[in-house]
This record gives C-alpha cells, structure tokens and sequence, in this order.
C-alpha cells in the first residue's frame, strides 16, 4: 500500500490509514486532477475510458471514496439540502410527504440530510444548520427561525431557505401550512349539524402544541370569535394521552354541559370517545365527537368517527421548488398553500 | 464590507458573499489562526478575553459561522454521527428510542444526522455514507451493510459501525434486534391458551418485511418448526392495510379453520378483529385475535386486544456505546440484546 501523510496527534491511531486521492492518483499513475475529473463525472473534461478504468479500479482496491465536505469546499457550495427534523412522531400523512420529498431531492442530485435540532432553539440552531453549509434549508415548523437566522444561513451559502408554517419568516420562502384550517372545518362543521356548546381537547404531550393551539383558534373563528358575536361556546380541555386521563375527563363530562368536542386528532377522539362510552355518555346522542386526519383505525370504533382529513400537496412539487430556488434565488414563484383540509361526517356527530 | 476572493464560475452570482474568516480576522485585527482558536474554542492556545471578545463580535456582526467540514478536513476528523433512516413509518416506540439516541449524543458533542437511504443499495449506499465522513454510522435494520460496506465506511474514517438486526455483519458491532423473538412470544402465549391452528398475518405494505418475515418465523419456532414435529399449524395470511382486504379475508374465514390469529402489530389487529366481528365470527370464542406494540388504541377496541409489549433499551445506553467505540474501537464491549418482549393477555385471546 502507498504511503499516507501522518495523522495528526489527537485521539488514538485508527486501525488503517484512511486512503486519499493522492493514493490512488499514485496507484494509477496518473495526477491528482485525473483523479478527481474521473470520480467527480466531470464531463467537461476530455479522459480515455482505459485511463477512466485505471482510476475506478485503483479507487476500487484502495477503498477510497471522494469527501463531500472537501468537494464542496473546491466547489463552493454542495447538494446538501438540510431538513430539521422535530422531535415529534411523525403520522403516515407527514411520514409519506417527506419520503417523496426526500426521492424527488435524490432524484435532482441533492444529498438529504436530517438534522434534529433539539436542544437549541432559534438563533443557536440556525447556527448549527450553517455549520454543515447546506444549499437549500427546508424547515417545518418555522416558530425557531428568525430573521436573524435566515441571515446567517443565507450568508453560509444556502440559497434557499423555505419554512413550511403559519407565520412567514422575513427572507424566507415561506408555504402557509395553516393548522387553523383544520380547526376551522372541524367548527364549521359542528356548527352545521347543530351543536351549541364544543370542547376542543388540547394533548398535554409534548411536541403537539404547534398544531393544537391553532387548531383551537381554527374553532374560535368558526363560531364567530369569542365575544358576543359568537354562536357557540368553545371550551378548551386539556387532556393527557392515558386511559386515566380520558376516564378521569368523562366523570366530570355531564357538568360540562358540552354537546361536541373536537379532539385534536383521530387518536384522542378514539381515547375519548371510549371513556365516554364506557362513562354511559351515548355518542353522538348526548355528546358528538370528532378527530381528524382520517385514519383507518378511526373506522374501527363504534359509531365510526367524523374527521377532518387532510391533504398535502405532493412532496414532488417542493422538491421541484427547492431545485428552482436553488438555481434562481431571485425569482421565486407566488406561494402556495401546501395544506387542504374537509370534514368528513361518519356516524359521531 | 471587506473583499472575499471571486465565486466560481458555476451557476448564477449569490445574493451576498460568503463571509470568510479571513474577513473576521481583518475586522477583528487578529490574525487567521486566532479566529479558528476563539471560535473553535481552543482551550489549549491562551488568547486574551478582551481579544476573544473582539473576535466573536467581529463574527457575529459579519454572520460568519465556521464551516464543520473544513473544520472536520484540519482535525482530520468529524464528529458526524450518521443515522441511515428507512422510508417505514416511525411507531412511538421507535420514535421515542431515536430521540433519546439523538439527544444523548448530542450531549456527548456529537453532530447527529440522519440519512435517507432510498433508492440506494447495498456498497452504493455505504459510499454515499461515506461521502460525509461519519465519525460513527448507527445502521437500524443492516440487510443492506455488506463486510466490503463496512470497510468503505472504516477506511474514510469512521471509527464506529453499529448495526442493529438480526444478523452480524462482519466488521460491524453488531446489536441484535431479533423480530423472531416477538413472534416467538406470540406464539408461545397463544399455544399455551390452547390454540392450535394459528394464522399469521403478512402486512402487503412496503417496508414491513423486514418484522414479517422473521415474526412469522418466530411463531413456527414457537410451535416447534413446520414439519411433523410441530403442535400447531401456522398459516401465512397476506392482508392489505384496508378495510376492504380486512373485510375480504373475514368472508372467507370459516373455511379457513383457523382457532387464532397474530396479526403482526396492533394496527394490523384492530382491523381485521373489526372486521371479524362485523362478519360474525365471535372474538376468542371463534378465533382468538393477538396484536404487537401495546398501542394504547388497541386497548380501546372490545375484545381488548392481546399483545407482545416490545421494550427497547434505552438510546442513553446505545449513545455511550457509539462514544466508547469511537475512542476505543479496539475494545469493543460484549453485544447485548436491545430488545425485550413479553406477551400481554387481556380479552381478545
């Protein structure tokens, strides 16, 4: 094996020396330069395909493989495209949104990286995400980013920067993901069968707040507000994701007077729904019940759920829009609204 | 503003350039060096606090931020924890592992990212791995890590490969997460109430066969394997994750002559007990119905829903194994399973 330059003093020895281009220019006897045309597919660069081969094999035997960060550096910028990742369970809807997101960036020769920014917050992890000088960053959830912080990232290299949230972000490209929608179709449609007096079940989980609170303010708005213009009461009930926690809420559910709840999502109208059943609360008779999401598993309980179901713009079309902010950072294309939301009435409420 | 070096050719001009640290060390007046000593915070070089205070100031009125990668090209060493992602949707108990992993790491001052395999296999996806130059590489489920794998990733620097699965992988630290054990569990609860003819439900989703495939194999251990020396039957039962397909395979059930039924997770279970029972078919008294995961919603269904509790050790203890094989991967500890399961009987079995 050729030689390598000494490690440098710090930590203990690796087992091998990690092989450099420099090996495998020397290897296959030729420069460094030819190592890197070849390996890089730079196309602009006339190389025999015998000489194309030397390399690979040479590269082959020696185990190398081309560092991202260092061809970035010589490039300038990289493919990177940042996701921050919440540390949230992420459902089959999201789960399927950021899988073809994450095909279609591949598909466009971008390297997907996620970053899990817990543990700092705003400016801090806006910083963390330059360090890794990604081209493109793609944030759900924008509550941590500032101003500030799309300047630092902006000023790192990446050339686009899109929040997917409620509120736009100065310098950002921001998507409206309204979650007030959700609340609001839920309301309305509560509204519309009759019902007077909702709850609207806030989960006490961590994580979830970024999607329960405007989703209660979805309800306000769908009876009018809060004030003597409103047509019905809006209760909020906070509710832990336990047996206890729903059992406990449905004992004290006759002196709420509540002729609806909208429980957030399918999951806790599912809880719910159950400790009402089991407390003698007959459903939707006494009391109608919705979730949202659409799940399957929402099916399964008797009387079948009403929900909210939600749809996402596909993640192709974000990929596509990542890739022409990339390019063209200076001509962005009108928002659009990533998020549709629409009650569907089964047999809760 | 102070001048930077011109932009490579490539692509359209940058709204603003890049700050440099050069530019920090000008407005600051200090030289490179002391700039990568205060901002890398070089505990062993003894640079004034009046002059550290100058630097930061001077980094954080330009928005330069330090580029890990070139950092990682001078230490010669990043401290990039890479986790391969799998395009299955994330259950709350993996979840729930991943983020205590994540955070434990990032205590231990580790840079935790996550990649999306997808549409890469094999060697390709080790060397796409690579590329970023891991520090250590956690790989769930390691199907697709081969030795030639793990010595790419060993020879560009990572000190630490860590696969959790059901078979070792040479090179690699292997933990042993065997899906058999959840089957076994399975069945051995279902042999012991008595049943003897025991359908296994194979989920047709895409992604789930690596739990599958070994979950029913577990099921036929239980019983004592397939051929004459068994105590049961087991009988495959491929089923889509729709109402329809649940309701298809209720239809054809009595002649199915099955007493029970593990249906690979709870999900899986509350679908098909539904469907059952919308047919006619008494849950246990016609066939016991027996789930995995212990979801809460599982226990809100009546039959309450038998199931595996699957418990995983804690992501605290996998963070200080990747941290101890990066220091010391010549000492590797000894293997320990990272997961437990134990049946659960309530109604349904």
């Amino acid at each position: 094996m050729s030689q390598t330059p000494p490690r440098p003093p710090a930590g203990p020895p690796a087992p091998r020396p990690v092989p450099t281009s420099a090996d495998v220019a020397r290897l296959a006897g030729v420069s460094r330069a030819t190592v890197s045309y070849v390996l890089n597919d730079a196309s602009a660069v006339r190389i025999s395909e015998p000489t194309r081969h030397r390399v690979r094999q040479a590269a082959e035997e020696l185990g190398y493989v081309p560092h991202a960060a260092a061809r970035s550096l010589r490039a300038g910028r990289t493919r990177i495209v940042l996701l921050p990742t919440v540390p949230v369970p992420v459902g089959r809807l999201m789960g399927h949104f950021l899988n073809e997101l994450q095909w279609a960036l591949r598909r466009l020769d971008y390297t997907v990286v996620q970053y899990a920014s817990m543990g700092l917050d705003g400016d801090e992890a806006a910083r963390a995400w330059a360090e890794l000088r990604p081209v493109a960053v793609v944030a759900f959830g924008a509550a941590q980013l500032t101003p500030h912080g799309v300047d630092v990232l902006k000023r790192s290299g990446a050339r686009a920067v899109i929040t997917l949230g409620p509120q736009p972000v100065e310098g950002a490209h921001c998507l409206p993901v309204d979650q007030r929608r959700v609340g609001r179709c839920a309301g309305a449609h509560l509204l519309d069968r009759g019902y007077r007096r909702i709850g609207v079940v806030l989960p006490e989980e961590a994580g979830l707040e970024p999607l329960s609170g405007p989703r209660l303010d979805g309800v306000r708005q769908a009876v009018g507000g809060a004030g003597s213009g409103a047509v019905a009461d809006v209760v909020p009930l906070p509710l832990a994701y336990t047996e206890e926690a729903a059992g406990a809420l449905a004992a004290r559910w006759p002196g709420l007077g509540l002729d609806a709840v909208f429980a957030h999502n399918d999951e806790y109208a599912m809880l719910l729904m159950r400790a009402l059943l089991d407390a003698g609360v007959s459903v939707p008779g006494d009391t109608a019940v919705m979730g949202a999401d659409d799940l399957l598993l929402g099916r399964l309980l008797r009387p079948r759920l009403s929900t909210v179901r939600i749809d996402m713009e596909t993640g192709r079309h974000l990929a596509e829009l990542v890739d022409h902010l990339v390019v063209e950072p200076d001509h962005a294309p009108e928002p659009r609204e990533l998020m549709a939301a629409r009650a569907i009435h089964r047999a809760s409420t």
